[in-house]
């Protein structure tokens, strides 16, 4: 069961409002490097989860944080939005400024949804369920929110270097710092699970005895023109999962 | 900012897993019906509200209680797979039930999602963000809610018919009469806001002197064999908003 | 069965063409509050219809004239990029109402559709039959088509403002007039079912003492850190349909 | 402007209703091959069409008979859905036929849409706005609307092959024979167009001097195990534009 | 099996790097008229391919040289990404070259793909296998293949138009070329296959016999206000399969 | 540039052709755990590549590798539809058998692809260019690929267990085998990047003074009615990065 208050995770500040930066905001609450997605992975991970109880209570607590995240998001939207025209006609004429604005401004945000935060991407493609990933596999699970935190955490450097808005750079970098929590926490899931030994290859239930033996551990080139690169890890040692030679 | 217990809002118990019946749930879930869209909806609506600030309250509290719905049912589809065959090999050349069951089951259950729910539809077609409806306008936003409603509580009549599992047939009777709440819940803002000659037509701050008045309360007919019907309530007496006549 | 002549229901005209208000316009006819979606949502109720063969006829008749509606608006989307650069080239690094205007373009207007509309809303994103809603209740569809048209207005009076084209502000001004009358004439049909007490909750054939009756007429709270309003219509009285108290 | 009357162009008559069926007819409904696509593609094209006034006309002429098309189909949805079971709960368990019938159809028939057409495939996958093809050469269009009629064509023999109730072959010879004319006629206004050496290579208003010269009329070969083919028509003799040697 | 050496098919040079046109590149990656899409369908026809193998073989060779024009298109794109802002934060207020680029960049080249291309079109619109056929005949294919190179080879051109860049041009002179190859191609295979009396109508395997005879030849009027157009070649004649009468 | 011969990259062979199994096979072509998924994401990272050419030898030479894993998936695919009904029709009422096989069966296989591969997923579903990840970060890349390697892998592993057909057995442990490799291929260039402190948090350009310092090693609790767990490894000691302590 879920419950919430008034108050926003982390502040919540905009100094300049800003149309485009919105736009861009948007890539944040409804892409596929989003938090849409991160909160519906973690809940839908939980919930469907049969193993250790402790693994399920931790999917839920942060899938829960991650609610509180769009929240913030949608709140950034709705704030660089006041201000924008919400009649556009006066300014399609007007000077360079606006030109850009108007540039990087989805014009959605006006017509369908008066200057309000969407379930879209930063292009306006619809948030799609298909992003969602929970395999009933924890190791490919925990591979999937480290991911999932990875790219969420690059949106987040990228967009904190796109704006000098001072509140939004603030915001940004709480953001920052919890993607790199959640990565951190994911990977240490993997550690528990017994590391790269323990849960590789994924799924590891699966009889290795049954697999090819001979493109297993092989590096297969397809490459004509030269030969394929030999100094690389994976052409030689031991595999990372431990249970073969490259 | 969003919390949780790990209570479910109301019970959820399987008497006799189904996993056809798993996936018709998977409706109410992921489906345009369904409840990740309502959850969405009145978040977003809340998140973007800037009039009275007792709607976006309530919308806040709505919205958080349907995260609670998405759980229940994800609850029920992943009991409704328990015991379905993991491997669906040996099923496939048994006898008639395990065909109907075969019939209605997803593949993708067993094979992306181990057994558990998904943000999709009952045809697996992924959630998709272009259904939520969050205008910045309070009355079409309200109408854009009952009609949710209206038509997740018809599918979960639905649901509850196709069933006789005692267990969902409970669980289902609960969500069934929170969406006669919400109907009624939405339908009160609308009183609230001056009930069908103080919202319509919607949006109602744009001068309606500008509007064509020839064609604002006249049915036009497009039919050729014989007149349109007269002794609709659509072609006579004052129209519902007050404002013309048909 | 169809016909069309060559006429428009009403006269499109564009003073000056604008291929940014050309991109806007699209939302009308291929987004979620568009022109496709009401005239596909009509017909597809029609052609469900099994009640009262009156309702049928209207569906019918509207969903017909909606079709004009896509022509009128796919009409001026053409003129509005009449005179639009067939070449993008030169105008790239020219002044500033260049860039303004190729701010708003859709690119694909010039490469895939050769200056024409496409059934695309206003961020490019195609139209999906997804958003049809033909349920089989013809209460619920109501509200779903009350909802369409509230939408829909809300959207054409945006671009109404979003222009000073009279020629355009002169189409809206009569596509307005028709989502004014097609919102009442929705509303005529739901008096006529009985109103609020005649059809909610929706569907009102499901046995209403099977459904929970605790949960039926109860707001409930999901806030932690203050009670829930209690001045709402929601939360006192008797309820809308009039079947219970708040 | 669009007009209709309540006949249908053609008798759809079911004799004995199968839900399955139904599903598989929504391939021609709400499929690429489908009949919304052709009302489109047709519409849109006759929309935006620049050129000679007559090949307009016709494009709108065959659009609006592909609307027809649609109504033919849904109405043949919604007769194979009679007598379907409204709750699917008692044929869970039944015998085989149902098993077989539950097998094929679609659950949305009965949850969402009441036992009537929707605008998806038989996949229950939504008709998409993207398959539209209206390029602004018409040349390219007609070359399009061939393909369209042709997988369209192809599809619906499939059908008239897969079922043996004598209303719906019926009607299939009818779309069938339909087909066959919108196929002739789109490559007939090919051969008023000048026919392979009047309209190849598409546009064939691009310079051709400007196209790189090795590369425009010869057979590429990626293939590395032995020699390409030489027997083909394709690396022998003139081009079929007229423009060339292969 | 595949195989790749380290050279691009043909030399993509860019002199000036301009991330609008980038953007604009990408219709010709991942839109419905791109590479990705005629890769797909040349290489999926010739997997399910069952006649003539010198068709299928043809299919794999053309299929595998689309895979080199995706890529020679997506190192385009990276190569006019060269150079844009990184951070987007600065050139939001400067000059009016730059509001144009911002007009016309997409802010996900930044966000989410750190200056490379993605599979999408230059609305961002993720590519969607629908688009892709290989419907099992035949003569269907080679028109949907025909009509795909024709609305590449337009977009092709028009990009060639939009760009005064000389490696751009130079670069698509040569895909340009390709596709009227192509073109010339799949029209080659329908002339051995008979031409259009020796395909038409698609499919040819169906009794033509079944068909309503009243109807396959018939051009059928769906116009009110005049008589439908009679000179035009679809009204008067043989047909063009050579198997009626107009 | 890229070539091919005719040979598969291992052996493909059907011993009883199962046409719903050829519907299960879908979702390892289409499915966003599928070979098309991988195939186009190594490529487009590979063609975005800017930093050690060694890795974007890598990521060309392993997507190239799986065309051919499509290319013997979709040749699955055919032959498991060989002896599929090409007219449903008299399946319609037979046995049991006949019945599972309906059950299974997507429709589309008959009615679009006369009984070939399509790219989309076991639902049919299409392929979508939204689940192709290339961020520019070959860190995060690689736990993407890690991530999409282990599902399907895992989904592989299902689709071995899910027949008992021996010539599909055989394939899927190839398949098997080369998923294993890939696993370790991606994991092994992680550790060449220094391990868990030399990419973790990723980005690691991102100045990690510029964090938010209290939020970015703390696990955030939203859950009410007990404390969070404490026992988990991501509740004490260091972080998995080495830069902070839980
Ligand atoms: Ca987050
Ligand atoms: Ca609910
Ligand atoms: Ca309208
Ligand atoms: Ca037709
Ligand atoms: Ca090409
Ligand atoms: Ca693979």
């Amino acid at each position: 069961m879920f419950y919430h208050d008034n108050k926003l995770q982390y502040t919540v500040k905009v100094d300049k409002p800003n149309p485009a930066f919105a736009n861009m905001l948007q890539q944040a609450i409804g892409g596929i490097e989003g938090e849409i997605r991160v909160c519906m992975q973690y809940l839908f991970q939980a919930w469907g989860f049969r193993g250790d109880v402790k693994y399920r209570d931790m999917l839920m607590e942060t899938g829960t944080e991650e609610i509180a995240h769009i929240e913030m998001l949608a709140t950034a939207v709705a704030l660089n939005l006041e201000g924008a025209p919400q009649s556009l006609q006066e300014e399609m004429a007007k000077d360079k400024i606006v030109g850009a604005i108007m540039g990087g401004m989805n014009p959605r945000h006006v017509l369908s949804a008066g200057m309000s935060a969407m379930p879209v991407d930063s292009n306006g493609v619809p948030f799609n369920g298909s992003w969602v990933v929970g395999s009933g596999n924890i190791a490919a699970d925990m591979y999937a929110n480290v991911m999932a935190e990875s790219t969420g955490r690059l949106l987040a450097t990228r967009l904190w270097e796109a704006t000098d808005d001072k509140g939004m750079k603030d915001m940004l970098s709480f953001l920052i710092a919890r993607d790199t929590m959640h990565q951190n926490q994911w990977l240490a899931v993997l550690e528990e699970l017994g590391g790269l030994e323990g849960v590789h290859p994924i799924p590891n239930s699966f009889p290795q005895a049954m697999e090819n033996q001979d493109a297993n551990y092989t590096f297969m080139s397809t490459r004509l023109d030269c030969k394929p690169e030999t100094d690389g890890r994976w052409t030689q040692g031991k595999s990372m999962d431990g249970k073969g030679m490259f």
